[in-house]
């Protein structure tokens, strides 16, 4: 049988297996790891190759001649940083110039590494990397939302990167995470994802790993096989404030979530984005309690959830928490 | 440069590039048809082999011997028939079991022919069993919302199919475009949906044909590259209140769209699905208006969209529709 469940937060249900719930052999031969290399030896991303990006916008270096960590503008960005809003009608409907940023972060010189396969240091200096551009971009009071999206393998290159995107209207996704944040703070006065915390923390079931300052764990209405979320277990609403001991110990709880993806799922597909609060005061919410979310891209049942927005899943939390905390 | 363009009924924002939009010729080599024969004939939707599948609930049969359209329980249900709701709480969460409806709808005998190759007679038998199945469902006072999708290829079977499901809530999607229809009417107390068809037929640049019954247009807003909407001209909010004539009508609207996604981007993927109102009396509305929403499964930028709700679409609606009727 089947169940469904709602998510607590933004309140969308999820259609959950219980009964023998598809496990990692279900899905790792559906995706095999894709080529592994910059065969042709053409990827702008590699080092001796910086001419052919736009111009750097940050790089870290280490005690080397070269940069660890790179970003730079996207070269087909979605958002541009020039102009106007120029807000305006068409007819009935309602448009406007998609402003904003969009930025690439390099995130190591090693074209076939990636967060499975990084040294915590390198982790590390991803993250500061993040949080410095993230700092940057969030005063700019065009912007309200700031988020950093990563895919792996990116869709057109696999040198390891992320997308960083400051946006000028609240998305969607978020908006809808923070209405439900604010209902639940205005009927109990406390912060629903400190109250899943504790809740997770108790029944221990869907929990893959805890660390002195964060929480890894399968949320009860998975939407996705795997999907597994990193929450600081205090309350914090924004990510770009994160001090560099959490740093330190977020870097490690990354390592070892991908680390078990990795052996678990024979180098599968994953997408992982930072869930922050709206930047500019007027919509920042202290309600808001950040977290990163990250999913495989295996099984995917894209039609239904497009029609819907109601999610399938195959593999219940609490059996990917146990396969996962099975590889550790 | 792109635009932010907000879709009037949900309400979401989508970027579209509108300078050098992406054409068929960007997205056609990306996937290939995929094989088109029963090669190893165990096809159990295929006839013959009517034993291999659940006893079926209904068939359409013609002048001759075998069935032309033929419906039955899907094997592998999103959602089952059998039992209670059973909502409850665990812990802080919300749980009910998946009770509901999923049916198969085999659309023809052919296994290689679909929207785009079938003859209008064809098409609208298949109607007609959506249509016969739509009410009998509807009946039932557990289901809240019905719902009809249909993958090109389909995931498993590329035998043509449809399904057909019986939700026991009314699902997110559906849920924001009530809201947004609400909103509109109080302020106006018109419908938005027949003000879009005003709009659309008024200024004609994204419209692909128009029946006496229907128009055929990529929305403003479009999601996906050729994103493209059939809806009835006069206002009705539910699908399976349609008369015979109109079907007819719509059968012909149907079969030209897809002849020209085949003809433009060489037998593209494509998903299809019917919005109506919800089917209990409770939450019936009047204001809702019924269509078809149609899309490629081309050029996706799926992580993108998980995050945020935000979609980007390198292929505006007004290129989309002046390139399908170049086709006609």
């Amino acid at each position: 049988m089947a169940e469904l469940r709602r998510e607590p937060v933004a309140r969308r249900w999820v259609v959950i297996t219980t009964e023998n719930p598809k496990g990692p052999e279900d899905y790792a031969p559906v995706k095999p790891p894709p080529a592994s290399d910059d065969a042709d030896g053409t990827c702008a991303f590699c080092p001796g190759r910086e001419r052919m990006t736009p111009p750097e916008i940050l790089s870290l270096r280490g005690p080397g001649d070269g940069w660890t960590v790179r970003v730079i503008p996207n070269k087909s960005p979605f958002f541009h940083i020039e102009g106007e809003f120029d807000r305006r009608a068409e007819g009935m409907y309602d448009v406007m110039q998609a402003l904003g940023a969009h930025e690439i972060v390099i995130e190591s010189p090693d074209h076939r590494k990636h967060l499975a396969t990084f040294g915590p240091s390198q982790i590390q200096k991803v993250l500061l990397a993040y949080r410095t551009r993230w700092i940057d971009l969030a005063q700019d009071p065009r912007f309200q939302q700031i988020l950093i999206l990563k895919n792996y393998p990116g869709v057109y290159n696999r040198h390891p990167h992320a997308h960083l995107l400051a946006m000028p209207v609240i998305p969607r996704r978020i908006d809808e995470e923070i209405e439900g944040t604010l209902d639940y703070y205005q009927r109990k006065e406390r912060c629903i994802f400190c109250d899943i915390i504790k809740e997770e923390l108790a029944s221990g079931k869907r929990v893959v790993a805890e660390t002195p300052h964060f929480l890894v764990f399968c949320p009860f209405a998975s939407r996705y096989p795997f999907e597994t979320w990193i929450i600081p277990k205090a309350h914090f609403p924004d990510f770009h404030h994160l001090q560099d001991n959490m740093m330190e110990d977020l870097s490690g709880a990354l390592q070892m979530l991908f680390q078990c993806f990795y052996r678990l799922l024979a180098d599968p597909p994953y997408s992982l984005a930072f869930h922050s609060s709206p930047c500019q005061s007027r919509f920042h919410r202290n309600e808001y309690h950040w977290h990163i979310e990250t999913r495989l891209r295996v099984g995917l049942k894209e039609g239904f959830e497009w029609v819907t927005g109601f999610f399938v899943n195959p593999t219940s939390p609490e059996s990917a928490a146990a396969w996962l905390r099975g590889v550790k």
